[in-house]
């Protein structure tokens, strides 16, 4: 059988030109309502988008809710009471610095414009601290104009809910999947009876009035958290259960693919927590738009269960059957950004390599590296020829395989270019369908990273691509 | 073993009272913002609700986008250009007659209203014929009062992007995830070159201002589609993939666990259909508040593709290379709302049954006959007693199953109690850890339905599941 080999090349810098073209081209993230010249920070996930997404998902759902006993999911809706964002403090204080051109009257994030001016430690700053440092260094706007005072401004998109003008409640699209969990505690206590600690875990859309989107899905108007608020006992040590959900987030990062090297913790200083947080550390990553914020993990206290009970008057008290207390428990919050997670794992899944084929040619392919059990199409199918009986063939494995695997059927163009079109969008394993197929039911399998081919029966094909993903998922 | 004997009891009516009551208890569902005094038309799905509504989700994609080769997946943002709605023609049409009452000045749904008083035929009557109607009939406002004229009201809700108030722009909450997939047909085509007919599928949420949500989480202000936009030849024939798609629509369903004597089928008239569809056929169901619409399957013709190309300026026509022509694909779209599947589903899983045990005694016990696979919870693992190291063989096997399964842990209470509790959520089977089992690494399985205990070995369980799953997937 001809055997390609493969190498390295120096390892190219990945520039998120490539990384956002390659998305378009080969459907895994396109720009929302692009046809009407887009929006900006939205974006609209493609057929591969889809189902990368869903593998993400899927892995955190099973790592961090199915195969903890004391861990609960939910789902509540992204519109709520108006009430939920009074007491939590978001219509007070969920707001970025605006500053304005005097002259075109654009609006512009001052922290941004003043890290763009290589200002460092922005985050956690006073109005009037940026005001006196945008004066100091003659900071205008892009266009070269004045700017005026640093104003807050509300970073929530607000709607009116029911019919009349006058009657109709203000709400907002939530800014952040929590308070959707600190507001359903009660009811899954009373349905579960959970012991402390336990936890309540959440994937769902989140909304920000984001003035600067940038950097494709890093950071967008619509975007999509996995969320966990772990409940404990006030009265116990922390330090160690949030030790262990730092170490537990980085080995699942790791564990989809994520290159741990790019991985790096960061405490955030007093400045940088939020008023409430007694200690936060953020997971960051090394895009290549730079070293930024992929998850937090922060002790909240008992900030937002307080706020909840004085805001509805309902006692959000945990009572404890064993020693007979009621207790306001504290609560440790592991959050991710879906988005981000999904960016860092194409990132670290692109790889530009040179093939050698036997007779000497040499060829560089793009390969997303992706983990196995990751992958948007796990097997793809490919016969020889469309005639003979070949594709007809092909269709029988695919429709068998399709029954639990996500499979691709490519007919088109020679088997090179596409094992090139599998390797652009990360399939781990190439089924070749050949005339000796039609003698003795058998296919080759190729294997993206190795390039080995193995001559396989059509009745192995299920229990084997099992047995790889099983690995894929155990080994890190 | 003690084999207990169940039998049905008469077919008690099931009120909505009993299973809304049933949802917050054990979990599925709890009303939203519930602390606040609740926001009507919204409902948070609990650790139950995630799983049965993953399930349904999870069937439906691997049955029309993972099994075909011709289907692709994508997700588009709820926030999109105001210009989508525009073309789409949403901004103009998608309202509802509304009537005030001209004392308190509350709003009502007029056809709601018409409807209650027992007039027919409602959908698709003028604001002239309603009106006319309304005087006839003399109908009054729920508290008694004279009502205004019946004037239409915009559902979609509305809200700014971007900083400025003056150069933010509008835009809306998608009332529905179609047009998400109109705007990336040529995304779509671009990345995948598929052939016609080809379709794309969504699942989201969408938003409707809906005036009077009812009717638990069949009428709400926040729903979740599972739909289908299915581009086809206009040169061609298309009553037979209509018709195809129609019986795919309701074997799913019934695949999936719902009464199929609760389906039925009913032909849009020409008053009822959207200006633009030329065959409308709904699937509906027979629930505990009547026969409402489950489903719904029309042809839309070419009418959003022709809008939105209008309205872009993009050409949207679909290039046959066969031919050599460009085409306008017409549309079939087979949507679901997936709160109404997942109501339909446990309306379906209801029952009442009377088990006796071996020493005559008889209990009633409430039931979800959940398809297996459907089901939220597969496994209970119920140690028999808390000491004696059964605690910790049954988190043991738990462990193990968990990597693979939705498994709870019950250790409270007798094991015929925590029988019932697992019935009345659904667990097709629980699994009992005793004293054998600590000496031969046995367990007993008990099945939901026949009550059937088998006592089998630890090995054994996953492959026994994995059968027992493959069988509920298959057998309808």
């Amino acid at each position: 059988m001809e055997k390609d080999t493969v190498s390295s090349l120096e390892k190219t810098t990945l520039t998120m030109e490539d990384l956002i073209s390659l998305c378009k081209q080969r459907g895994f993230v396109y720009q929302g309502s692009e046809i009407y010249g887009g929006m900006a920070g939205t974006w609209d996930y493609g057929p591969l988008g889809v189902l990368l997404k869903q593998n993400i998902v899927s892995e955190w759902k099973r790592e961090f809710i199915q195969k903890r006993s004391n861990m609960f999911g939910c789902d509540a809706a992204i519109l709520m009471s108006g009430k939920v964002w009074e007491a939590s403090g978001h219509v007070e204080e969920f707001h970025d610095p605006l500053v304005e051109d005097i002259k075109t009257k654009k609006r512009y994030r001052a922290d941004h414009l003043l890290e763009k001016h290589g200002i460092e430690n922005v985050e956690g700053m006073s109005l009037e601290e940026m005001d006196k440092l945008i004066q100091e260094n003659h900071i205008k706007s892009p266009d070269g104009n004045e700017l005026g005072n640093v104003k807050q401004f509300n970073m929530m998109f607000s709607t009116r809910i029911g019919a009349a003008e006058d009657s109709s409640a203000i709400s907002y699209l939530r800014p952040e999947t929590a308070q959707g969990m600190f507001v359903n505690v009660k009811n899954i206590v009373d349905s579960f009876h959970p012991k402390l600690p336990f936890g309540i875990a959440q994937v769902g859309k989140a909304f920000r009035n984001e003035i600067t989107p940038r950097d494709f899905i890093f950071r967008v108007r619509e975007l999509e958290q996995m969320e966990i608020e772990y409940f404990i006992d006030p009265r116990k040590e922390w330090n160690e259960i949030f030790d262990t959900w730092l170490l537990d987030m980085k080995n699942w990062l790791i564990s989809i693919g994520l290159d741990k090297n790019r991985i790096k913790e960061f405490v955030q200083p007093d400045k940088g927590r939020s008023h409430y947080s007694i200690k936060t550390v953020d997971l960051e990553f090394v895009f290549p738009f730079g070293q930024k914020e992929l998850t937090g993990l922060a002790h909240r206290t008992d900030f937002d269960l307080k706020a909840h009970q004085k805001g509805s008057g309902v006692t959000l008290e945990y009572y404890d059957q064993e020693t007979n207390e009621k207790v306001m428990p504290h609560v440790i919050e592991p959050s991710m950004g879906l988005d981000r997670v999904f960016l860092a794992t194409l990132v670290s899944a692109y790889n530009k390599e040179e093939v050698s084929s036997e007779d000497g040619k040499k060829e560089e392919r793009v390969v997303l590296k992706f983990k196995p059990h990751i992958a948007p199409i796990t097997v793809a199918i490919l016969p020889l020829m469309k005639k003979d009986g070949l594709a007809e063939k092909g269709d029988e494995i695919r429709k068998e395989l399709s029954e639990e695997f996500s499979v691709m059927m490519d007919v088109s163009g020679s088997i090179g270019k596409r094992y090139r079109r599998q390797d652009e969008i990360g399939t781990p394993w190439c089924i070749t369908v050949d005339y000796q197929t039609l003698e003795d039911n058998t296919v080759t399998i190729r294997d993206r990273d190795t390039l080995n081919q193995e001559r396989v029966s059509i009745l192995e094909l299920t229990s084997k691509i099992n047995g790889w993903l099983k690995d894929s998922r155990n080994v890190t």
